[in-house]
């Protein structure tokens, strides 16, 4: 008998819709159990000892624990390699290689200039802060430069690592949701493929379930 | 016959040093052609063409090209899985993503601390201005409370994925090494498992090999 996975976050928070995304291209049953963060379950012992670093999700896999929603996808897409769509591209040296690439260019150039974008418009409200306008511009200056090098690669490939959905396109699916709900939305919208891009993954069924639980500062 | 593998960086560059390292550690032969940073080499068009980022390093495999070093050592240690030292446990599914997951701590915690870091004692003197002691002291706090997790894991393991080097503790080499030069080092030392483990992994002859090199703001 094998047992159910279970993922430890809240459908609101975007690492944990990155591991559930993922979970639904593959096809895999899991239950998500609810980590209440306004009462600060992730900083208390039960939880730490899951993942020390204090942070939803976690995942469970039998006598296996898994934090970092990178490395969970990563583990995901590699154990269920044969079923639901291939995000890893395993068949090939060279494709898998691309898709590499391009989750590192989510990780290192795309992340660290969206993130704290969406953090001013979603968090800093809820603990009584406006957004910080300067924090904004600043990363948007450091956004339209990466959305600039998508937009020359998506002129000439569907999705970033080639002509195929990857593990690199999903990455980028629940940051760039909330992001596209603030007043910054036109900065993907003005660019013609990256805006065809964003419309493509963004339907796909998988996400379509994610996305309804994603409903962070809304009443 | 098999193409020679090209790595278009520089020595003293961090990013560059950890695939140094990586291939060294695989005993894969490689040329490293020089760009030269200081004459803005890695901002012209045919760099461009390599990397659309516009930075060090690029890695040339025949007729892939890839960038983002963590992509490269990922590539380099799957490719040659059977050569020189298992750095991804590709036996092991369970230890494999256990790799991930430290690999992921490197990427999302630790680096986004020691990296600011290392910039102001390294990169502001060249620019002509003194290290911001702020920049300093907020990411030493967030460095501080990232080498507490390490030195409780390192406590109970010999290195961060388990008791076996790998990756995950390979990526650490290059901007700890830089930052032991710097008035902080002593938040390593002051640790007893993490400078044990940050002797261990620095004294493995595949980055001595590379360190000899890393000489950045010396005459
Ligand atoms: N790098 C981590 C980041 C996890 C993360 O930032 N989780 C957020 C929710 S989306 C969280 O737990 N925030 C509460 C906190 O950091 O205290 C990952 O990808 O899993
Ligand atoms: N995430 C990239 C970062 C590469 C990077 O920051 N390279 C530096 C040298 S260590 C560089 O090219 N700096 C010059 C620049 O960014 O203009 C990687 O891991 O390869």
């Amino acid at each position: 008998m094998t047992t159910l996975i279970k993922l430890y976050g809240a459908p609101v928070s975007t690492c944990t819709a990155r591991v559930m995304t993922c979970l639904h291209e593959k096809a895999v049953d899991f239950a998500l159990v609810p980590v209440d963060l306004f009462s600060c379950e992730h900083k208390q012992p039960p939880f730490l000892a899951k993942n020390p670093f204090g942070q939803i999700p976690v995942l469970e896999d039998g006598d296996l624990t898994l934090f970092e929603s990178r490395a969970m996808t990563a583990y995901v897409a590699e154990k269920f390699k044969e079923a639901g769509t291939d995000l890893i591209r395993h068949h090939d040296l060279k494709e898998a290689a691309l898709v590499k690439v391009w989750i590192e260019v989510e990780s290192q150039q795309f992340h660290p200039a969206i993130a704290p974008i969406v953090y001013e418009y979603f968090v800093a409200p809820i603990q009584g802060k406006s957004p910080d306008q300067g924090v904004i511009d600043a990363n948007l200056e450091k956004l339209s430069k990466v959305l600039d090098v998508y937009e020359a690669k998506l002129s000439s490939a569907k999705y970033l690592a080639g002509d195929f959905y990857s593990l690199a396109d999903l990455h980028h699916l629940p940051y760039t949701y909330y992001f596209m709900k603030t007043p910054c939305a036109s900065i993907i919208s003005e660019r013609a493929h990256v805006k065809a891009w964003w419309e493509d993954i963004s339907s796909r069924p998988a996400f379509n379930k994610v996305s309804e639980g994603m409903n962070f500062g809304e009443k």
